[in-house]
């Protein structure tokens, strides 16, 4: 039973917008992301997904309106929901959503990571 | 699609050892805990335990050895590992486990809650 230090994590997360998987509880991932600028919209079609901001500022851009995360703040973006993460400076945050789930959900593009690295 | 902030609502965590719900994702909830002092030694038969120390410092003692988290780390007690959550000075974690999850496991006793409040 290892023990996980978001920091140094953090510092292994070597590009932004590519999730790295830092742990597993159950079916799920805990991803860490560094973020800045503006992310594709998309949504994922069977799966919820949880931002926790642990560094920064990150904004969730929905349809029906944004939601801005500081340090300490999370959201969950339920199933089906299109959504746009966006950061003004780079942001940290983590995430937890099935092992399944693809970053770029319905979408394929140059920011999608079909498989993501362990740290 | 609200945000939660951790501190706001670790506010209103009112007694030790009884989480509290401050989201949904998936089939997971996520919990809020403030603890102190050792918790009764129990298992989870099929369900992994997330736990993610917010503030302070607490420990997770296994059979096979102790885990000690400080702010910022985590760890996942695998399904069916007896452990105790032990913190000598008041500690705040979040939890990420099945919404199905007992706080005590396969073990009823005074720490037992049944229905965990949603806040």
């Amino acid at each position: 039973m290892n023990k996980v230090n978001l920091l140094d994590k953090f510092a292994l997360v070597d590009a932004l917008w590519t999730p790295k998987i830092a742990g597993t509880v159950n079916d799920c991932h805990v991803k860490l992301a560094r973020i800045k600028g503006e992310f594709v919209w998309h949504h994922h079609e069977d799966e919820d997904e949880l931002f926790l901001v642990v560094k920064g500022r990150m904004t969730i851009r929905t349809r029906d309106g944004d939601v801005t995360l500081e340090e300490g703040e999370f959201c969950v973006v339920p199933r089906g929901t299109e959504h746009q993460p966006v950061a003004e400076e780079e942001a940290w945050n983590l995430l937890i959503e099935p092992a399944s789930t693809l970053n770029t959900g319905n979408v394929s593009n140059e920011f999608t990571v079909e498989r993501l690295e362990t740290i």
